[in-house]
């Protein structure tokens, strides 16, 4: 089909204000580094729209590009042509369930919205992203997002029951229930999680809730070594097991970035700092007091708590202003890791040296989700400037990722592969592997129109 | 190859003791359903032995039917022709990682041993089933195993953070990782997982470990209706959160038999019968007063507490007894469903007056996981003995499966499809999932070598 004419054929189905006159807001992705391009773009309200839409691009063979709240990190919500198929219009709570604890809800949905729905049902939906006030329900399944509170709760993957999914020849697969148990077969919903919207477009999912919590307790920790911060992680784990749900690292470099940037003081000093939070669903008046006494009979006696919300406020501020506060050292290569816990301290301080060696005065700031080994390890030339930073990209990435790789673990923790990390798919999935996705996805999408040039090498 | 060749051919790489002389205890299910048939019987020590093993029946497009400890009941291990590849000897905890939380293991080892390697690491390894002291890993994986601690802690999908599986064509895929968060193409573990065999040999696993409980408190209660059984569900889902692992249902009927068998009295009396254990991974001293408290304050005051692991131990023993004590009844047609908690009640409503319908006097004893929707569906036609009661099958399975698909559940919870389902699966699995699952099945397992005659219908 002539591209020309793709526009106005879709208002055989789509209303007006469902095709966007100007589109251009949603043709660059989050970090401004690819711009695509779109014959259209539509933002359907209906499931049924989608469905049209889908089967319409099938048969003319058109590629079709979904997009949620487009915060994705890797580029994988850029369209290559054909059609930009915007979520964003698709966007009630369609149910609360709360003898099974469940929500179900349009992909569209955005995740502060779910958030709120579920507390003014009384529950938790605890998936917690900087992002959360734009990016949707949809991307963090397509996307498996994680977040802050993965310790305690898993990723989007661990709080999908059921999933919506219209195939690309307009098919519609629904499982929205809230079944725990479900055992029929090969498990066809964890394809389409993370799957990068190279299978389908999700409409709808089934998730889980939980209790709200009614106790919080933050701690602000310095210790001399990420080996020191690991044994403190494992006595915690212990002690408070379930309760514990967030474990945070910042390198002092990052903290001092981040105080600087946040005009907070740094609450202790030390090479290495945890921020760590503990939450209780009952009124657990002790827990404070057992927390602090558990520290120091640990020798953990460098910790500041917060004694109020606000306090609390200013110790989470530290940790998210990072991501902000590190662009005065100039454009930056950022990684998205992981390694075994046991591994962090080995990866970070042989990663150091190979790129000191190689990039003689790096700069590296370090910090993430250390209770379950996801880091953010950001590199940064002096005196490169702007995108001049991607003509070491390879060369930075090689060194990263070998190091990564010999501590067994991966080049993309939570924010997938999309376009930036094509490339690198092959150094964590076997060619078996890799037949095999291409097998699920010539399956799926005989005619190749979902998401083109993204995930698969 | 002329299967009289085949034992021989073994031994180029198969050790003597690998190759069972007489392999008659391994060819009939847990149920004594069906009787299989085996060219050879395998135990291989090594994954390399199984590798090589694989590499044969490949070449020789010869069956392969994986097994584990034989508990499974639908009929999935049972081979027809061919190898039946047994992994008991493939049976050692590799390696326990406190740090990450998580344990390595053979695919081969007993669920039991797995749990009693996490308890003397200080850990607990939650899965729990009444066959735990003969199911292994490999078969909890291939079959998604759930039982008595879901509610918590998820099935045994929930719990594999990495696998070791060799293909059909004798190739490793290895992520023996103990890694929380990795996004990096389509999620082929979950394939794995509940395939029942027929994908290829899962040989070892990294699995999530928790803290141990240090607080248990387990009640009994007696109420009138389901409909205010999932009325106490919610509310303790409220109140005490994630501290609640199990959540039983009895009927009056079940319990009667159950009673009579274990010659332990009645705790209470009443149509219906909840048993809920709360744990907490913290010393929790108040935690049984608080609870019963909570259930006085909701009206729910026909309740006895265990004062003792004693009489814990005499309340679980009526429950897990149900399915000994129900063979007084005669031979039976057993259903493993699941439905929307919020749908049980009128499910089992509607099905009782469905099947006394068409099967007038039919005993039907109902008990199972309400906090995960899962219930046990077992129905007992007077007068009908033995293996004649699979006569009436088809027919009682329509009724039973038609209320169930009527109220969004599942015919398959937590025992998979094997034989027994393989007619239902088009059920609940649309003609497109089913296509998917075929396409799955021939990339990774060509010769279709793998557990045939399994699963897919
Ligand atoms: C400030 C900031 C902080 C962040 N913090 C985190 C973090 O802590 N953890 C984390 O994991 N991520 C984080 N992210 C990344 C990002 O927010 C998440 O990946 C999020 O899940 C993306 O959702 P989205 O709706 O914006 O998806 P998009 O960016 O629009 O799309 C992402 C991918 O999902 C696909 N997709 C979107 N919707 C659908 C659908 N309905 N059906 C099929 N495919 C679809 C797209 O095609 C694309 O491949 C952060 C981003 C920012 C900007
Ligand atoms: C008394 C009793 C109580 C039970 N209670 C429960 C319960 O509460 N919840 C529940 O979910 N189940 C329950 N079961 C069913 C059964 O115990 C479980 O399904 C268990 O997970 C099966 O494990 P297994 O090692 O015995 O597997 P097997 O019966 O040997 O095999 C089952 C399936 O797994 C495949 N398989 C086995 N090992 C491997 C491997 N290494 N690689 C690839 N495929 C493999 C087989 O081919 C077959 O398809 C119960 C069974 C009994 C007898």
């Amino acid at each position: 089909m002539n591209p020309q004419h793709i526009k106005p054929a879709l208002l055989q189905f789509l209303s007006a204000d469902e095709i966007l006159e100007d589109a251009s807001a949603w043709l660059t992705d989050q970090r401004s580094r690819y711009t695509g391009t779109a014959d259209a773009v539509v933002q359907p309200k209906s499931v049924a729209a989608v469905r049209q839409l889908m089967r319409f691009c099938f048969e003319n063979r058109i590629a079709v590009t979904p997009q949620g709240g487009n915060t994705g990190l890797c580029g994988a919500a850029v369209p290559e042509g054909g059609v930009l198929l915007n979520l964003s219009k698709l966007n009630r709570i369609r149910s609360i369930n709360l003898a099974d604890n469940a929500i179900t809800v349009d992909a569209g949905a955005v995740l502060q919205t779910v958030q709120e729905g579920a507390a003014e049902a009384g529950r938790l939906f605890p998936l917690s992203l900087a992002s959360e006030g734009s990016c949707q329900i949809g991307g963090n399944i397509a996307c498996n997002a994680g977040g802050l509170n993965v310790l305690r709760y898993g990723t989007m993957r661990d709080l999908v029951l059921g999933l919506e999914v219209v195939l690309p020849n307009g098919e519609l697969v629904s499982h929205l229930h809230p079944l725990h148990k479900n055992t029929t077969g090969y498990d066809l919903r964890h394809l389409f999680i993370g799957s990068e919207g190279t299978l389908g477009v999700i409409t709808g999912a089934t998730l889980k809730l939980f209790a709200l919590p009614k106790t919080v307790e933050t701690v602000w920790v310095g210790v001399d070594s990420i080996e020191r911060a690991v044994e403190l992680l494992t006595l915690v784990q212990g002690g408070f097991a379930e309760r514990l749900c967030s474990f945070e690292l910042v390198s002092r470099f990052a903290l001092a970035l981040s105080s600087d940037f946040s005009r907070i003081g740094q609450p202790v000093d030390a090479p290495w700092h945890i921020l760590l939070e503990l939450a209780d669903s009952m009124e657990s008046g002790g827990l404070g007091e057992e927390l602090a006494e558990f520290l120091l009979a640990h020798g953990f006696d460098n910790a500041v708590a917060a004694q109020s919300e606000t306090e609390r406020q200013a110790l989470w501020t530290l940790r998210e202003n990072i991501s902000a506060s590190q662009r005065n050292l100039g454009a930056s290569i950022k990684h998205d890791i992981a390694v075994p816990i046991e591994n962090v301290a080995g990866f970070v301080a042989d990663c150091e040296t190979a790129l000191q060696t190689a990039f003689s005065g790096i700069n590296i700031v370090v910090f993430g989700h250390l209770g379950d080994g996801s880091l953010h390890y950001n590199t940064f030339l002096p005196g490169v400037l702007d995108n001049g930073v991607y003509e070491y990209e390879d060369a930075v990435n090689a060194v990263v990722y070998e190091n990564v790789l010999a501590c067994n673990g991966t080049v993309a923790a939570e924010h997938g592969i999309g376009i930036v990390k094509k490339q690198w798919l092959p150094s964590v999935r076997s060619a078996a592997e890799i037949a095999l996705m291409r097998a699920v996805k010539a399956e799926l999408d005989p005619r190749g129109i979902m998401n083109p040039g993204k995930l698969l090498p």
